[in-house]
């Protein structure tokens, strides 16, 4: 099916019109016309190449929400017409033990989880395009029901930046009686203070910003210490049974360490770029932890927004026009941002037909679910 | 009582004799005359102040072995002629969670777990003295029993060599089934190569120095790899859930947690300088976790003491007179070492009366067990 997109071929350029055609629908997948997408921190990063593995052209978004058009054979739990979402990746091998633990984001098959878009082009030479695009084709079982509760602007980034910060919040068993700290308030952190909070947890934010104040009080956490202020962050020191990190760029970790308790645990979602200097005394004398996590598998990211919809949590959303991307990309990394823009992509199929497009090689998606590739 | 003893005023001049008086015996307390006293890698660090925190002057030694030659009132567990040891702390709170669950190096007392050596000044501004001396009186909750297998000469380096890496691997399930990776086979890593094998894990030993490939057998590993091969180290990648870094000086992590396994730990001991760079990604793809820890409590020391006995481990030792310390201090220094030096305090005591030596300030040890401070 031909499909336009927004992407860009190299990491100097502005995203700008694009078009291609999605392989069709196979045994085993879901289409779906998207009519939303949010838009992550990730996106930018791969777009700019931050992270050095863009493969090119990129098209971003994994933060996708669409309305069913078209079932492959053999689907079972979807039909045309239902509100559908697709997260941050679109296949795996679904035999590996972390794909039938539902972990299907550390998949150990050949190609490892075919991410949403920049997915891994072992051993095809292929590229996956994401959700800046008119429609997407998923396999079943990377489809999501969107809870009748959720409104279809406000369900795609409980897909990314909800499960994401869902996972480490359920692995260290953030409930009541449990400190936690969200670091960093955009739009990773402002969902996790809304989840760990209706998990019962003490929920403390971290922020750089003194003008997120109040915002932080209206997501309902109990408390907020400005990082700026090294009397509160001194005051605070060893405080948290878990401090959960979404900062998304290099930082001094180390008074989030400190801040960390005794036996507790300094938890990163979304920084990939290294420490530059970590002290170990708080490692060794209190006996804390510093680990990562990856998104969430497909099992709780419906878990989370099923969780959603009973705790009425949202993300705070601002929805754009698919041409107004490149300001929106500005104001993220400017931090001048209420939290998730989300782009209505009824826009872009509105304004498709006058718009000078660059054609695209088709994008793959691994393998359908009788084994069958895409043509 | 009066005691010899071997110290330095400052992180320049060798060690050289000292004396003092111990405090005597109070209600709860245990005097033993020193046999022999390990040389560790921290009582360098710490005499040398390359951790910035010494307070002088400072008389090293925690791996201690003596025979009991008077105990306080109360004092149950011991009587005079006894083989006990004393490992790396003399005092602590005893009414604190960390205190009462065992785990007494980790005391949030008012004054912390008293250290051997080095101990803890506030609020009292004394200074403990270790067993690079020729008596030690210490509180009886802090005295160990020397197992009647194990050679006097041979119990010092359990006590804190020992202890420092069998807390860890009991603390991630050492065992059947696991991969255990030991880094750098000194004198900590050449008792955790012998503990994990006994608790029945397949052990690896991670090193630098070929020259040791051989004394690794002998210590049962099940395989060696050399970390300046670099195909070895990248065929090793993601293998091992356990990585146990014994290794003591700033070096590049990295390459050990890339080794670590998919939801391994990779666990310091030892290691007191900050990490300079340290790579994220591993932690978020693969769920990796970088953790440390210190020493461990005395139930676990004495549970060590008796696991070696038990499977018959030993440290490897070469024993040294007292005024052969400096010597000892430059081989450590320069890893041209087989393992541990052990000081034979019969030496100290034999050239005692005819030594220079300095008189330094009475030390302190902390409360006694009836509340009554050392007069």
């Amino acid at each position: 099916m031909k499909v336009h997109a927004y992407g860009t071929p190299d990491a100097s350029s502005p995203l700008k019109p694009v078009q291609f055609d999605r392989p069709d629908v196979r045994s085993g997948e879901v289409a779906m016309e998207v009519l939303h997408c949010g838009v992550c921190h990730s996106d930018i990063h791969q777009a700019r190449d931050d992270w050095g593995n863009t493969v090119w052209p990129c098209v971003p978004g994994h933060e996708i929400v669409g309305r069913v058009t078209e079932v492959g054979s053999g689907v079972k739990r979807f039909s045309v017409g239902d509100l559908v979402g697709v997260g941050c990746m679109v296949n795996s091998c679904q035999t590996c033990d972390a794909c039938k633990s539902g972990e299907e984001q550390y998949c150990t098959g050949p190609r490892g989880a075919t991410l949403t878009y920049n997915g891994p082009t072992a051993p095809d030479g292929t590229n996956t395009y994401g959700g800046y695009s008119t429609a997407m084709v998923v396999r079943e079982e990377f489809c999501l029901t969107i809870p009748d509760a959720i409104e279809p602007e406000k369900a795609g980034p409980i897909l990314c930046a909800g499960v994401t910060t869902y996972h480490p919040l359920r692995y260290h068993d953030a409930g009541p009686g449990k400190k936690v700290a969200i670091a960093g308030i955009g739009g990773l952190g402002h969902m996790a203070i809304q989840i760990a909070k209706a998990m019962g947890a003490h929920v403390t934010a971290l922020t750089t910003s003194a003008s997120k104040e109040k915002l932080i009080e209206e997501l309902g956490a109990d408390d907020v210490i400005l990082m700026k202020d090294e009397d509160e962050v001194e005051a605070a020191e060893g405080r948290f049974d878990l401090v959960l990190s979404t900062i998304p760029y290099a930082h001094d970790v180390n008074p989030y360490l400190a801040m960390t308790a005794h036996d507790g645990t300094l938890h990163f979602v979304g920084l990939f770029m290294p420490i530059e200097e970590l002290a170990t005394m708080p490692m060794l004398f209190k006996r804390k932890k510093i680990m990562g996590s990856l998104i969430g598998g497909v099992k709780q990211t419906q878990e989370v927004l099923d969780f959603c919809a009973k705790h009425d949590i949202r993300p705070e959303t601002q929805s754009i026009a698919m041409d107004e991307i490149e300001d929106a990309f500005e104001r993220v990394k400017s931090e001048d941002v209420r939290f998730r823009h989300v782009i209505d992509m009824s826009t872009l199929r509105a304004a498709a037909s006058q718009l000078e497009a660059t054609t695209l090689e088709a994008p793959d998606r691994g393998m359908a679910a009788d084994g069958g590739k895409a043509s």
